[in-house]
């Protein structure tokens, strides 16, 4: 998507250890025109597959997520970092570890909101490990449900998260591929 | 605003604590036509302020933040509870008590972000105590910036952060706001 990509190459920057910072557009401060043409962009990209589902994690992936469902015209769910009081009942339940924050949490998603009528396209602002995608991958198969595929805003495909479950056969459409970043620059995969 | 009254009476549940759970159209699963909706009667309140920014809390507050932010025209920041790896530089911070979790935390803004030229709509789905609204305008000023107001989901009034903040001259304007809650019902104000 050539709109995210000259996004990441005007305002991104290339931190030490691998860290690619847009948090000027996509996960700190948030360009929420830009959340909108992603989601536009994931309708064309899964027209016709019966997504009925958004699934994301927070925080950082929200904001995508619920314009995704407004473009769908569907319902959003986030799995939750921690168990909190609001959370009455049984959850369905993952770990998954943060490659942002080197930590793992135990994610949830309350019983009630993901079922086996659910046809769920996974959204997120990254994909490096892909250890967050089989996380959330995870929640929907304990549910019952199928997913149809992922939607992610940016892909290190250098760290081959996403080619791993492709060669499982799952969909996961990426809206920039970067292939390697280094100090000089970045290079976009494709 | 009757649609989200509508929302709360008939899928809002009232537990044990003061907790009204609403976690399956407001912060749990998401109706993404609501918060558009609720994003567009946040515009027409605040039609004139010159808001340029619309400032939030993850993780909730991040869907409806996102959909004001869009039907403004303005970036969204949403503070961040922990500072991640992702985050460079300086920032603006807080404490915030949380009443959902009974636990604080320090709450933060990268200063890149955040200054002396943004007027600058708070947006979160709960107002009970007014602590987080407390601590997002301690940002802003901070800052630099010019509080407009807050545009809260849904204001438990009877815990009266609200109208404090409303007594200290702050615009205050809350979708649903709610007088009191009993095992047997809601009763909104006005």
């Amino acid at each position: 998507m050539e709109l995210l990509k000259q996004k990441i190459l005007t305002e991104g920057k290339v931190l030490p250890g691998g860290i690619l910072r847009v948090d000027g557009f996509l996960n700190h401060r948030i360009d929420p025109q830009l959340s909108y043409e992603m989601a536009v962009e994931l309708k064309r990209l899964y027209e016709g597959a019966g997504v009925n589902k958004v699934l994301t994690i927070e925080a950082s992936g929200i904001a995508m997520a619920v314009m995704a469902g407004y473009v769908f015209g569907c319902p959003v769910v986030f799995a939750k970092k921690s168990k909190t009081k609001n959370i009455a009942g049984d959850v369905w339940s993952v770990e998954i570890e943060s490659f942002t924050h080197g930590n793992t949490n135990t994610v949830i998603v309350a019983k009630d909101y993901l079922g086996p009528e659910d046809r769920v396209l996974i959204v997120d602002d990254f994909l490096a490990t892909g250890s967050a995608l089989i996380g959330l991958k995870g929640l929907v198969e304990q549910a019952g449900g199928t997913v149809i595929g992922a939607g992610i805003a940016i892909e290190k495909e250098f760290q081959n998260g996403g080619n791993e479950l492709r060669a499982q056969g799952m969909r996961v459409e990426s809206l920039a591929k970067i292939a390697a970043m280094t100090d000089t620059g970045i290079v976009f995969a494709e």
